[in-house]
C-alpha cells in the first residue's frame, strides 16, 4: 500500500494563453467579463485546449462518514442522520440532487465510514469503518485505516475520470465533520480554536462550548504531526475527509478541474496540497462558507470565491451552485463570435 | 397616450410565508442555503404558490440605442457597433445568447433608437428615432418620443408576459449609454458627476476626463427635472433606456419578477420605482457592476446583488450570469424531500 501521489503537473500554459487572445478577439469590451473571462481562460488550461470543449461529465462525488467526536455533542444533529441522508441522496431529495441536476451534474454517493450498516452495497465498497475514533483524545484511524481511504480517495478519482468525468466536484456528509475539518484547518495555518469554531449545522451557545473545547483537544494531539499530511489525517480526519483530500489530489495528478466547496472540502484540500503540491493550481472556489475557518482555507490557498451566498450545507451544494458560471466561462470561449466574424468594429 | 402605470401591487406575503415554512421542513439545517433561500421565498411570493412552479419561460429582452452623446468621445467605440451588435444578437454570436443559452433563457432585441437603418423589421417595430439629443446640451427625446418609449417599454413587457415570459431580464446595447445611465443616477441619488463617472466599455484618462465633463453637464440639465420622471427620462435617457424604465415598472405590474443587470438597466430601475414605487419589490439584483454608479444603484434602491464578479459588459449578461441561482432557488423549494418524506431526524 502506498500514500504516495504522481507528481502533478500545471494547466497548460499555451492554451491560458490561447484563451487570452481569444477573449481579445470575441465581441465584447476586452475585460467586461471580468471574472467569467479568467474563469474561461483557466478552463481552458486545464483541458489544455482552446477553444475548450463544453464539459461532457461534470461529476459530484459525496463522501459520507461519522464521527466519534460527536458525543461530546457538538452538532445540533445525532448522528443517525448522516446514514439517513445517504438514502436521501440515493433518492434524490438532498439540496446536492436538485442542485446538480439544475447544474447539469451528476451525483455518486460513497459510504466512508457511515455509523450504520444501513447503506446499500452500492455505495459501501470503499467504506474504511464505522465512525471514527473521538479525535479530542484518540487518533481517527489507525495507519492501515488511514492508507486505505487514502487509496480509496485516488481509486475513486481514478474512475471518475476514466469513467469520463471532466469537471469534478467533492461533496461531503457527516455529522460533526466540521469539527475535524475545523481542527485541520487549524493545524495547517497556525490558527487559535477560537478562529477556527464556527456554527456548523446550526448549534446553539453551549454546543459551540462543547464544540471549541473539543477543536481545543483536537488541536492539540494534531499540532504534533501538522508538517505529516498522512499522520495527520490519521490523527485528525476520519475516513471521509481522508478520502475527499487524496481525491482532490489525485483529480490534480489526473489534470482534471475540480471546482471546491466548503469548510470540509477546503480542509481536506489544504491537505490535498500538502500530499501533491500544485493541486491547487486545479481548484477554483465556488463559494465563501459562513464558516470562519473556510476563509482561512481560502487565503490559505489564495483562492478568490466565485459565490458569497451565506451558504454552510456542504454536501458540495455551493461549489455546485458555481457550477454554470464555470459552464457559461467555457462556452463564452467556445461560442461568442469574434470582432472579425460578426463584421463588428474594434476598438480604435 | 399616456405614461401612467397601474398601481403595483407587492408580491403575495401568505406564498412568502410558506416558503418559510417549506423551508425549514426541507432535508437540510435550516438557514443552510443562506442566500438561495430567500431568494427561493422571493419567487415564491412572486408567483404566488408555495412550492414555486419551474420556470417556463425566461426571457431576456435587449434593448439598443445609440445617444448623441458619444460624438463627444465618451465611449472606446464608434456608435456604428451598436447596429453592429444588433445583428451580432441575431445571429446569436454575442456574450448574452450564450449565457442565457447555458442558462435557460431565450433572448430577443428591440432596436429602439439605433443610428442606422440596418435593423431587420422584425426589431424595429417599436423604433423611436436615430440615436438621441446630445444630453450635455440639449433634451435626449421630445415629449411625443419620450411617450411612445415608455408606451413601447410598457407593450413589449405585456407582449412578453401574455406570451407565457414568467421571469424577465431587461439588457442594454448601445455604445455611449453609460454616459445617461450615470446622469440619471446621478440625479436620482443626489450624488456628484465623479461619484458615477465609470470606464464604460474602457475608455482612457482623456476619454474619461471628456465622459465627466459630458456628464456635468448632463447632470446641470437633469437636475432641473429629476422629481418627474418623465421628464427626467425625455431630458436624459433615450428611447432606449426609457424603455427599459417603462419595461421594468409593467413587469411589476403584472406580477413578474424581474432579475437586473447592471449600470444602464440600474439607471432605468431607478426611474421606474419613481415611475411605478413598489416595482423593486418585483426585482433581485444579478450582479455588481464594476461601474461605480451600479453600486448608488444597488444602495438607493436596497438590493443586495447575487453576484460580484466584476462585470461590466451590459446586454443583460450580469443577470443572466445569476439565473441559473434564482432557477436553483425555486428547484429546491420545489423538489427537495422533506424530514418526513426522507424519515430523516430533525434537529432536536
Amino acid at each position: 500500500m502506498s500514500t504516495e501521489f504522481a507528481p502533478v503537473s500545471p494547466p497548460d500554459e499555451t492554451a491560458k494563453r490561447e484563451a487570452v487572445a481569444r477573449h481579445a478577439q470575441l465581441t465584447k469590451p476586452a475585460g467586461s467579463l471580468g471574472r467569467l473571462e479568467e474563469l474561461g481562460v483557466w478552463v481552458t488550461a486545464c483541458q489544455g485546449q482552446c477553444p475548450p470543449r463544453p464539459f461532457g461529465r461534470p461529476r459530484v462525488v459525496v463522501f459520507a462518514g461519522d464521527h466519534g467526536v460527536t458525543a461530546r455533542g457538538v452538532s445540533a444533529y445525532p448522528s443517525e442522520v448522516t446514514g439517513q441522508m445517504v438514502a436521501n441522496f440515493l433518492t434524490g431529495g438532498a439540496a446536492i440532487n436538485v442542485l446538480a441536476a439544475t447544474a447539469g451534474a451528476t451525483v455518486r454517493v460513497v459510504d466512508m465510514s457511515v455509523d450504520s450498516e444501513a447503506s446499500p452495497p452500492a455505495v459501501t465498497a470503499h467504506k474504511v469503518r464505522r465512525g471514527s475514533g473521538s479525535i479530542d483524545r484518540e487518533d481517527a484511524l489507525t495507519e492501515d485505516e488511514v492508507r486505505t481511504a487514502i487509496e480509496a480517495g485516488q481509486a475513486i478519482a481514478d474512475a471518475e475520470v476514466d469513467g469520463g468525468a471532466d469537471l469534478l466536484v467533492a461533496g461531503d456528509m457527516g455529522i460533526g465533520n466540521t469539527t475535524p475539518a475545523s481542527v485541520i484547518i487549524a493545524a495547517l495555518t497556525g490558527s487559535e480554536p477560537v478562529a477556527v469554531v464556527g456554527r456548523g449545522t446550526g448549534i446553539d451557545d453551549n454546543g459551540w462550548m462543547r464544540k471549541a473545547a473539543a477543536i481545543r483537544d483536537g488541536l492539540r494531539r494534531a499540532r504534533r504531526v501538522s508538517t505529516d499530511p498522512v499522520a495527520l489525517l490519521r490523527t485528525t480526519a476520519g475516513a471521509d475527509i481522508t478520502a475527499i483530500a487524496a481525491f482532490l489530489a489525485q483529480a490534480a495528478v489526473r489534470r482534471t478541474p475540480v471546482i471546491l466547496d466548503g469548510v470540509v472540502s477546503g480542509a481536506a484540500a489544504l491537505v490535498a496540497e500538502e500530499l501533491a503540491p500544485g493541486a491547487r493550481e486545479w481548484w477554483v472556489a465556488g463559494h465563501r462558507s459562513v464558516e470562519p475557518a473556510h476563509s482561512l482555507v481560502l487565503e490559505h490557498l489564495d483562492l478568490k470565491p466565485l459565490l458569497e451566498l451565506d451558504m454552510r450545507l456542504g454536501e458540495g451544494s455551493g461549489a455546485v451552485a458555481a457550477l454554470p458560471l464555470v459552464t457559461m466561462s467555457a462556452r463564452v470561449l467556445a461560442e461568442m463570435a469574434t470582432f472579425a466574424d460578426a463584421g463588428v468594429t474594434t476598438s480604435p
